[in-house]
């Protein structure tokens, strides 16, 4: 099939020795959604981390013509909420969800023993005392054994996390849209209302939908404990973030969050350096096999479209 | 039968609750080497965190009289090298090995993530720009997930960071000091010289011995992979530091140390505060349970000594 994509031009010679590519063409990034000629895949990110990403890929005029001779829109992204509501009128479209699940969730772990392990404040800096003994009897470090993870979501991340969090001895609760049975022996399904409550660390991995918009509220913080850890790589959209800054301000809840409404957020927002929140750029997906996994979705995409399989990651209009 | 202990006062009511236990007195720390009389029982913790601590604990002189009627020394610390030579003519010494492999195997993962997810750059402060998502595809963000563990010893908090490390898809090798096979088929025994040479991320959980002193060596230190990250959770002995500061400052190696070389290091020391290394405080142990668990420790020796079984943590002079 001719594919063509808005990466590096150098992905064309890259693309086209793949399984069931027999060529590849180079679109800039700018001209993303012009309509292409004589192409059947169309290989696209949205523009996260861009300014005001969401707005301009959403506002993107339909292409006349749309969607001509594509066959499958390859989404080059897990998620597929910043993408133009023309896009699904092509005969496919799918996701590279699933593809950053183990990154992410090791993110996800990361920032959760970061946070129990309260490594900012333990590392040493030139001049600090070394601390007594004592204090770390008095105030001890968290254990991630023992504790309970609530997960919202349970794709393929929120099943990676949760995987990860059994091997550390956590009781896992995890509220889904669906009313489907735990995938997994150690997860056990709640309400969200329940998972929220028992959650010492609060794993958002969600996608944003008009249902979820907002799902994490004032009542919902309310009702979580003081202490507890919430954990966002879902969008920014799945918390209430006043309401979230409100108990913060009351000295309840810690917060890290890979993702914000909106990204990036506006250079001085009260968010960044809040002493009970660690704020990273939505870089949680970042890995060095990154190109890989995602070119091997596309491949994977184009047989079983070949075949007429199944699509991986396939996404309903 | 009879305690003595020198933690805080109000232990003794605690201890003298506990089965097997008919009485306990509490001993000033400063005291903790007077010989006690009609005492069955001494439940010490060596100076650990104190300034030269042990050399004064080694230096401590022989009590008159020594052992007296003392059937068990029960050492509260996993370690039972900053204690006094003549301790071990009790008729049994025990230590409190293994009651903190879990909090210090989290603190090995804790770090190890840290380090792969450069979580202390990644991490937004007020002022800061917003980074590129290109800059995060050049120079990706690191995985555990397919990388190798190296492991220097194989007790039980090796071991428990072995079973963390394998369910995040990590090669584990280990060296050990004694040619028995390997107790989890997830870890492959292997000599050191390999261990070291494979490792992405080496952790050090031996204890200090005359044999494991320096085992991290210059040559060893060379014979590493460049960007490999060494975590010591075990003692500052076993790394040559001299050694280490070298292959740093030509931009080799990365390092999380829990202990080092004396403890505290003397202010101003260039490994606090270096760019390759982090320094904590030894404070890996630290947990919410730790006194629950070091008290189990004790109840569960008393009742062994009485029924004349192997203790748990026996250590031989």
């Amino acid at each position: 099939m001719r594919v063509a994509h808005q990466f590096a031009p150098p992905m064309s010679a890259l693309l086209a020795g793949l399984p069931g590519i027999t060529s590849a063409v180079h679109v800039p990034a700018e001209d993303r959604w012009a309509l292409p000629t004589d192409v059947d895949v169309l290989f696209v990110l949205h523009g996260e981390g861009e300014s005001d990403a969401r707005h301009a890929a959403n506002a993107a005029p339909r292409p006349p013509g749309w969607p001509g001779q594509v066959r499958l829109v390859q989404l080059a992204s897990a998620g597929a909420d910043d993408y133009p509501p023309w896009l699904w009128e092509a005969p496919a479209v799918a996701s590279a969800s699933g593809t950053t699940a183990i990154p992410i969730a090791e993110y996800a772990l990361a920032v959760m023993l970061a946070h129990a392990k309260r490594l900012a404040t333990v590392t040493l800096n030139p001049g600090d005392a070394w601390p007594d003994r004592q204090m770390f009897i008095a105030q001890p470090l968290g254990l991630l054994h023992g504790r309970t993870l609530g997960l919202v979501g349970l794709g393929n991340i929120a099943r990676r996390v949760g995987q990860l969090a059994h091997a550390f001895g956590m009781t896992i609760i995890a509220a889904r849209a669906s009313a489907a049975p735990s995938p997994d022996a150690w997860i056990t399904t709640a309400p969200l209302a329940d998972v929220v409550a028992r959650a010492d660390h609060l794993v958002l991995a969600a996608p944003i939908t008009p249902a979820t918009q907002h799902m994490i509220n004032a009542d919902r913080l309310a009702a979580m404990k003081a202490d507890a850890h919430i954990v966002n790589v879902g969008r920014g959209g799945l918390i209430d973030q006043d309401a979230l800054l409100a108990q913060l301000d009351q000295g309840r809840l810690w917060a890290s969050l890979d993702v914000t409404d909106p990204e990036p957020l506006p250079p001085g927002h009260r968010l960044i350096g809040h002493p009970r929140v660690r704020i990273t750029p939505h870089i949680s997906w970042s890995n060095p096999d990154i190109n890989r996994a995602i070119m091997q979705r596309l491949v994977e995409n184009i047989g079983r479209l070949a075949a007429g399989q199944p699509l991986l990651g396939a996404v309903a209009a």
